[in-house]
């Protein structure tokens, strides 16, 4: 039986029409064409990009820009957005904002064909200590108020590179997505007086959603998800900045991603996803109501003419069934 | 220079970042692979599909599932959406419907390859009649709240049978996208006393977006689109449903909608698209800040990380640079 879902984050609907679907497993990946040339996130290439921005782990001594490093941050060599004037004057009907931002690769392995569930432990928390860096350092520059960090894997997710990597960029304005998800946790707190986020945490913890939970994170199936094994990994305690107490709980954060992200190839190899990273606009206090999280959502099935018009998901898998199902993989942790 | 665009309509922004891109032809689309075995949409194959619910240009004295017609409507084989119950009750944080509604096929054409650019304004009749017949019998069953009419062209575009098609999907519930439409075009009204999209025909039949006009319609290139080469078409008359003065209209629609998608298969061979029309919901009456229109999305470039985190829309080609390349394409008319 199809149903309709409200996701109680963003207020988009979703349609579960689970017996349109099938097992996890047979959403087929089609296995990805090879680059040619010289990847210009390897090692040895570091030419091929601008010049870093952010290294770490290159021994003292290494000149910038050379071989050594562990996570490298460049700035995009083909940037969507740089700074700019528009094209002409905004009107009553026609908004415009030049193209002003900043637009980084954050390269997060010098091993290509590694990939962030292979990763160790101490490399997943060095890529989050680069977030953590780059962030606080554009956070500086009165000019962002949104900095989006956010991962494509898979040539059909949108990277045009196989190496690992993710990508960030600082915005002029505050997205409407994260402001609609802004305005209703703060409206859900008003209301009832608690974090719809925390609350969350507590339904979806003995839920039949559930994936995985660890001392400081819990990790479920999204509800009113827009692609098949949409899962979210929230942090237990409330905070609505990702920097909050990282340095103690980004060892849990690694290994939680880590089993996810085994999960979902386990089932699917090679599985072209986006990860993105929620968390509240740049220079906000801590605020009570918001809380960040991150959205794995997989690409599997089709944007198509209905989604366009009505903004709602047509998925055919129940994240129920997907969560039994990926709760029984066997992976390494 | 790239650039934020808000859409006066939706509210949402885009990304122009015109650097990145390339010609309208530069944007390749591979080819599909053929489907084997019959093709349910085809003549003489109407048993592959459930019972008709509406046929147009069969001769009398036919009998209904055979051969004959010209534009056939059936129920999905495989819908979406059908009358159910919800999986469990829904609660303050999960909000939930149940799944009912009507997932139709309107079987454009008897003529398998053959394509809606290459419809004679008769054949583009018919199907606009199709559309008004299924609507106005949806519209009286109180369950439905909106009725969504959408085309998908190509397997990228989410077409599962080449065979050209169209697809309605009666609602319970007025999607978000039409819902944000009407309120923003509705606070437009009060703010000015003008209709928005009266306002837009106004600006963009004299500006470097504008594609075509005749008697009754415009076409022109979004403002702040989703893909390259995205494109509305909006009548000059007001009205809020698309059933007002059809049938005195129809074929200055069909006119151009044709002399669109001619364009767009000259400069792209074979472009994927999806096409949305935007109406009143259901058993409202005419509406003085609202006014229904056609969207085509070119299906082009990826919705990755960014996109989904932010709900903006990183577009490699200026809507201005499109629409005067695809005035220059020679094609039939």
């Amino acid at each position: 039986m199809p149903e309709f879902r409200q996701d109680p984050v963003s207020g988009r609907w979703a349609i579960l029409a689970p017996e349109r679907g099938r097992r996890p497993t047979d959403f087929h990946v089609p296995p990805e064409e090879v680059e040619k040339g010289r990847c210009p996130l390897c090692p040895g290439n570091e030419d091929l990009t601008p010049p870093e921005v952010l290294v770490l782990g290159r021994p003292q001594g290494n000149p910038p820009n050379s071989p050594g490093w562990r996570v490298r941050v460049v700035p995009n060599k083909y940037p969507a957005l740089h700074p700019g004037k528009p094209h002409e004057p905004s009107g009553i009907l026609y908004e415009k904002l030049p193209g002003a931002g900043i637009h980084e690769v954050i390269v997060e392995t010098p091993e290509h064909g590694k990939s962030l569930h292979q990763f160790s432990l101490e490399e997943l928390a060095l890529v989050w200590e680069a977030y953590r860096l780059r962030y606080t350092a554009l956070e500086e520059d009165p000019r962002w108020h949104y900095v989006m960090i956010f991962k494509n894997r898979g040539a059909r997710a949108g990277a045009s590179l196989s190496h690992d990597h993710s990508q960030l960029l600082a915005l002029p304005l505050v997205p409407e997505t994260v402001r609609i998800e802004m305005e209703r946790s703060q409206s859900y707190h008003r209301e009832t007086g608690s974090c719809l986020f925390c609350r969350l945490v507590e339904e979806e913890a003995r839920g039949p959603r559930k994936l995985y939970e660890n001392a400081h994170f819990l990790a479920f199936l999204a509800y009113a998800p827009r692609q098949p094994l949409e899962t979210w990994i929230v942090p237990k305690s409330h905070a609505s900045d990702f920097r909050e107490d990282l340095e103690e709980t980004v060892s849990d954060l690694g290994e939680i991603l880590r089993r996810v992200l085994s999960a979902l190839e386990t089932t699917l190899p090679g599985l072209p996803y986006n990860l993105i990273l929620h968390t509240a606009p740049l220079r906000t206090p801590p605020l009570p109501y918001y809380h960040w999280h991150i959205e794995i959502i997989p690409c599997l099935t089709k944007i198509a003419g209905f989604e366009w018009g009505t903004g709602i998901y047509i998925v055919p898998l129940l994240p129920e069934e997907a969560a039994a199902f990926l709760r029984d993989t066997s992976h390494e942790t």
